[in-house]
């Protein structure tokens, strides 16, 4: 494992389309289910269908750089979900109930596999990829900004929202990991009424 | 990575007292840092100073067994916490509070290193170890069980019980990864605060 961290210097312009963007979210998909320690980078450019010189290339630093990117790549495909949830309801309660069907739903159409890929990479490196684990902790804070930002547009006080917003991405993610642990949606169900309680005890 | 799933053929009484109650510790601390990937039976064997065929000795199915000893040792020790701390509060709500600040210091004081042993573990064996996600799924649901418990011994009915009992043991867990990955207390204080709420608005 190459531990050297190094920002991508290639521009995705010059580069034939595709191949970066296939390799992480290659790395994203396995690192959700096995693990940051169970992927390694042979296996990744098996699977994206790219040679191991062209992951080295897109990835001098090697697996903690695709870690890295594999969970900002997580973060945006969560943000999208959860902004867009988020701006087709009214009530940001509404909202999470809505949202917690929808990642119940998805973890059962994926017979209990794929739960947070943030989550699932970042467990287990504790202490050594700070970059994976700074990563995981942008992530949860974007999440809990949008969820933070919706709380305000809907009128609740700054103070309130945010802390709000912390506890419904924790419990969010506890839930998601207790779903799939239980494969059941249960839950994940029963979270998303109490998070709406929760929030609507704030008005 | 032996896969063969056997139950441990020893009396613990018949065996040197302590040898596999080491290793069984020396996974478990290990997983919770390392994950069950990270972790291999080398290195259980050198830090818990036994020998590999004492460990294949006690655990003749390999790393799967080990792990579902850890995710079992991880189990019993939050159940006595979570047990002590109910038992030592009238008010759950309180309870919960008092165990969100004893966890959060608990993290703090190992650095942000040792999160919960049982999520740790489970993360990234999806699909691969049936044993160690049963194993979870008992301790996830043992620890709810516990808090429904408390709840019905302070008055709450059968149905509220059960189901703040699902979102206080999911929250807590999102809670701790959160604070792991944040390297903060706040996520569990938060979030503590709002299962206090939580609870005490169904009273």
């Amino acid at each position: 494992m190459k531990t050297k961290q190094q920002e991508p210097r290639q521009d995705p312009e010059a580069t034939p389309l595709g191949t970066r963007e296939r390799i992480v979210r290659t790395t994203s998909r396995l690192m959700q289910r096995q693990g940051y320690q169970g992927t390694g980078v042979k296996q990744i450019a098996r699977e994206a269908e790219a040679t191991l010189g062209s992951v080295y290339h897109f990835f001098p630093g090697g697996k903690q750089e695709l870690g890295t990117a594999a969970v900002r790549h997580g973060d945006e495909e969560f943000a999208d979900i959860l902004e867009k949830m988020l701006a087709a309801e009214d009530s940001p309660a509404t909202a999470i109930l809505v949202l917690t069907k929808v990642l119940g739903e998805g973890l059962r159409d994926s017979d209990w596999l794929d739960g947070c890929p943030v989550t699932s990479t970042v467990v287990g490196t504790a202490g050594d990829s700070p970059g994976i684990q700074e990563a995981a902790a942008e992530a949860f804070a974007r999440w809990r900004a949008l969820v933070a930002d919706a709380l305000r547009r809907a009128g609740f006080g700054e103070r309130d929202a945010a802390e709000l917003a912390y506890t419904v991405i924790s419990a969010l993610e506890g839930a998601e990991m207790a779903a799939q642990v239980a494969r059941s949606t249960e839950p994940l169900e029963v979270v998303g009424r109490h998070l709406a309680r929760l929030i609507e005890s704030y008005r």
